[in-house]
């Protein structure tokens, strides 16, 4: 039988941490259905009894004891939060020790760095890759020297939104060409995309599902009917196939593992911001 | 002292999650430099083996005992990892058992799932909101009527990369409109933004660093002189004031923080993808 619990993400900055680990942890447990909700920048005592006072009220609303994932640093705050009759858990505590003795340092009590810290650099970094993204997107500029990865495929495969998230995560220079008709029909790789061929990657996406999308956004059109999609689909994995470049389906893939998977194939180490 | 430890996030899935987690932990520790490297799609004992002996080697190579921080579910690959004789801290273990006392369930064994789960609809509110961050930039389209929220600011204030982070995390529609020199000589809020009053958040930032980041674009400009940055943003800020937009300074604040930030002055509420 399935039950519903209500979930609170509670952090002292701004709840990512918290959020990426409740998802990675509940989605283990199939049986219940979680309602989650997210409070952030919880940074004094105060803010935590309101967060508690919610999280209580959520749980006398549902008739269920609510789960706290909270990735505040403070013990006072986690005390406030225990205040509410919530399961909280701690995703630094339990590492926080081992840390500590293995790094022969005590941990300092800064909160939210995580997503806090700023340094031009890193900000710079980022930017940057953001805006060669969305200036390479589309084949809109194509001299690709600069380019850390080219991303090839029909349009909508699911190009964009991977190479926002290579730039803005990992500082990746991800460029985007969409194969047109006229190149497909060559059946070899357009003239400016040959010398950098070790930079390509190849997305390709079941036909029915590009169908599904295109016709989403052109109702009616020749550009969204099966048959297109089909004809598109099977010439670019031909011509992936004859230049031998590294291809992934997106069709049930998300855009976190496209990206991780692309810079894995093509040996592009960067740190996540 | 200062020492340099090689930290290895290891997943079965895309590592995002150890990343995210590791990163929040070690800003804690700041006597201590930290060489990170990802370990991506960990999901049999093989590929741990060989996980295993790149973080053994790392270890003799930089003379010290590397850290692990380990997302894999399957306690094998988890046993596998500690034969590189790093400390291995594994970011669910600590969890399971409290939630599946408290759930009256017992967890699942899926590898990776946290972002690998792309159900149509998902994918569909992901895409369509990256859509319209992209069409909606930097004043393109400027008819606000299906936005969550609009960005108001001069040129290069970090408009841009906070709306494709909304859109693409949480889904939200965000659009933004930059302050043009005309806007700001008016003194008052651009026709086409005064219907969407209660969606405006305005970003500012100090002139110092607006009159780099515009340098870096267009170098001996007029547009990037001080004296315009100053001008401009100082007009931009007594803008906000009089018409009582709620207002964030970008100079020291990450991407992350500014659109947490965004969303809860806004109320704005929505999950995480």
């Amino acid at each position: 039988m399935s039950q519903t619990r209500p979930v609170f993400y509670v952090s002292d900055g701004t709840g990512i941490t918290a959020e990426t680990i409740g998802h990675s942890l509940l989605t283990q447990f199939s049986d219940t259905t979680f309602i989650g909700e997210r409070i952030a920048f919880v940074d004094d005592v105060e803010r935590a009894a309101a967060a508690a006072k919610r999280i209580r009220d959520a749980g006398e609303l549902h008739g269920t004891r609510p789960l706290v994932i909270n990735s505040c640093m403070d013990s006072r705050i986690t005390d406030a939060l225990a205040e509410s009759g919530a399961l909280v858990l701690d995703v630094f505590a339990p590492f926080i020790e081992p840390l500590e003795r293995e790094l022969g340092e005590a941990r300092q009590r800064h909160v939210g760095r995580a997503h806090a810290i700023v340094d031009f650099d890193t900000y710079h970094r980022r930017i940057n890759a953001m805006n060669y993204a969305l200036t390479h997107d589309d084949g809109m500029a194509v001299d690709y020297t600069d380019a850390d990865v080219v991303l090839v495929a029909v349009s909508r495969a699911g190009k964009t939104p991977t190479c926002v998230f290579m730039a803005l995560h990992y500082g990746v220079r991800a460029a985007n060409y969409p194969l047109t008709e006229e190149d497909l029909e060559h059946d070899r790789l357009p003239a400016h995309l040959r010398p950098h061929r070790h930079k390509l990657f190849g997305l390709t996406i079941d036909p029915v599902r590009l169908a599904e999308i295109r016709e989403e956004r052109r109702p009616g059109s020749r550009y969204a009917e099966l048959e297109t999609c089909k004809r598109e689909v099977a010439a670019a994995e031909a011509l992936f196939r004859a230049e031998r470049i590294p291809t992934l389906s997106t069709t049930h893939t998300s855009i976190e593992e496209i990206s991780s998977k692309v810079m894995s194939t093509l040996g592009i180490r960067r740190e996540m911001f």
